[in-house]
């Protein structure tokens, strides 16, 4: 079966996406084709697109790395989904199939993607990187547990692993840092210290957990931590802004002997973090993740139970709503921090 | 019993010890005095002398912080050691009672000092920082084993913990550096890199059991590793040179996913390390350590064996033997590297 379908294409770094139509490759062994009801979009995504990463030698390219959709067709070997399945599509490698990129045709040009790319209306994807839909699981919210969602949660559950009366602060609460807020609702924290510069951000956090919010923009997020620790600073300090500025404060507000910053930030390629080698020699610790060390399968059950139970307020992530062809708009939006989590209708009619 | 002697005593940041006649208070309980019969002189401290650690409150105060001695008295509830017992005194804290600091008088001055102190020819020591000399060990090696040994070893046999068929590089061929070269004896490594800016230290380094030496003064150690190493870097990387670049270049020089890089050094007080954040996403981990996790009782007991083992070759690190009156030497010496591990001969009597 030879498809043929949009996608938003990246040809030059900084640029607009474009919206090409492009044709799908045979399916290899271990791909399924997926037509795509919604996709999220994640600030690691706006990065690439801004060259953030540095030259990219991929170009022109397809883009997109949570989604949701229905399974078309599976190539061969392919045993985890199977024809008219819902699926998540997400970066984060789970079972499966382990594929290489795709080259789609837009006529004589050549059109590169991943293993699996969301802002298009249908995608070759690999086995590995998609999950069946949990029952209960609607398909909009459904994108978020494609990268958000077990990179967030992950990031606490499976590195941060918090005791009973740990002090915990969460810098930048964007898509990663929101769902590591709600999954401190799995443990009992003493405190859950939320900090960013937005307002309607914070507000947010209130409603999703957060004991207490700091506005970065209004105060230092270190001595405030500081007042509210008794000085010493917290035992976990999860960071998400990205930005390396911010990575720096999360070491300074952790406390010494045991304490452990995380981050998730994949700052601009070349940018440095400095730290306090006296303060690392004090026992305080500092890892990087990518993905929360997140394994697609048990976390995506564990959160989607979390959702089903009501602990989970996803929508209140999705403040606005656009098509596909309003992709740009959509980057724009994130970029300059008008939506926490843009969330692209593909096919709505798919349920 | 009171004991009036001669100490080696800082009285001002920048300027060379003066050797005073002080006299000990009477021992509190967990205290022990110990006739001094060797001490090292530690990097470490050569830093607090030349006021690397900052403004320094304590002062004038005695110094030294690795030596070996004979028990004159012990205090109310002390039982780990008794009179006449030969002791190894080190800065890392052991079992029994941890007492604080001292207060000497030399006249109408008070001299304060640690928990232990070692330029000096007896010392009012806690109980915790002694442990009594394992059989077959000569009293000058020992002083080793009050700090070099234990946070060089324990670097390795704690904190870094080589796998069968690992890479590792140290950098940096201090006291420390080396006991971790001695160290990596015990474990079945594929490659032991030393890196170092002195040709000295290099040939003592191959007979330490190196399998590779880099001057450092000659070439960029990190692409000579790479090189090495077939692109990736080493499995572990252990840094004891004292400087914040060096221990860039020991970061730089592990290999990502799940490379380790240990530093030991203590750089000057407001320093920073600047760190690529993307390496650390990728799983390289960097941890500092203090006193390598070293449990001295375990650990000094581990490190005998090996040195009755003829596996130490201890004596070469002595490049040179000084008297209490000639610390200052002492230090210039390991200050302008002519010395890696000045010992101070207080009462070579002693046996």
């Amino acid at each position: 079966m030879s498809v043929t379908f949009r996608a938003a294409v990246l040809t030059e770094l900084n640029q607009p996406l474009s919206i090409e139509t492009v044709e799908a490759p045979a399916l290899a062994a271990g791909q399924v084709l997926v037509k795509l009801a919604y996709s999220g979009v994640c600030h690691s995504q706006l990065m690439e697109a801004r060259g953030g990463r540095g030259p990219d030698r991929y170009l022109p390219h397809m883009m997109g790395h949570e989604g949701s959709g229905v399974v078309v067709e599976i190539g061969a070997g392919v045993t985890k989904v199977a024809r008219g399945d819902r699926v998540i599509l997400g970066w984060i490698k789970g079972q499966g199939a382990d594929t290489q990129g795709v080259r789609y045709a837009s006529g004589e040009r050549i059109i590169n993607a991943g293993a699996v790319t969301t802002f298009n209306e249908y995608a070759v994807a690999a086995e590995n990187r998609l999950t069946p839909l949990p029952a209960g699981l609607p398909m909009d919210a459904a994108v978020l547990f494609g990268c958000a969602l077990p990179v967030g949660a992950g990031i606490v559950i499976n590195i941060a692993k918090p005791q009973p009366g740990s002090t915990l602060a969460v810098f930048g609460l964007g898509g990663i840092g929101l769902a590591a807020l709600m999954a401190c609702k799995l443990f009992a924290c003493k405190q859950v210290i939320a900090v960013d510069v937005e307002a309607a951000k914070l507000k947010m956090a209130t409603e999703f957990g957060a004991t207490t919010v700091i506005d970065a923009s209004r105060t230092d997020p270190v001595e405030e931590i500081r007042k509210l620790t008794g000085g010493i600073g917290v035992d976990i300090a999860i960071e998400s802004a990205g930005l390396t500025r911010v990575i720096e404060q999360a070491f300074d507000a952790t406390r010494r002997f045991g304490g452990l910053c995380v981050f998730a930030s994949h700052p601009r390629s070349g940018e440095k973090i400095a730290l306090d080698p006296f303060e690392l020699i004090c026992g305080k610790r500092i890892l990087g993740t990518w993905g929360g060390d997140a394994k697609p399968e048990r976390d995506i059950a564990l959160l989607a139970g979390l959702y089903r139970d009501g602990k989970l307020p996803l929508d209140a992530m999705f403040a606005r709503r656009y098509t596909l062809d309003e992709i740009n708009e959509a980057l724009d939006d994130l970029e300059h921090r008008r939506s926490v989590r843009p969330l692209i209708e593909i096919d709505p009619s798919l349920r």
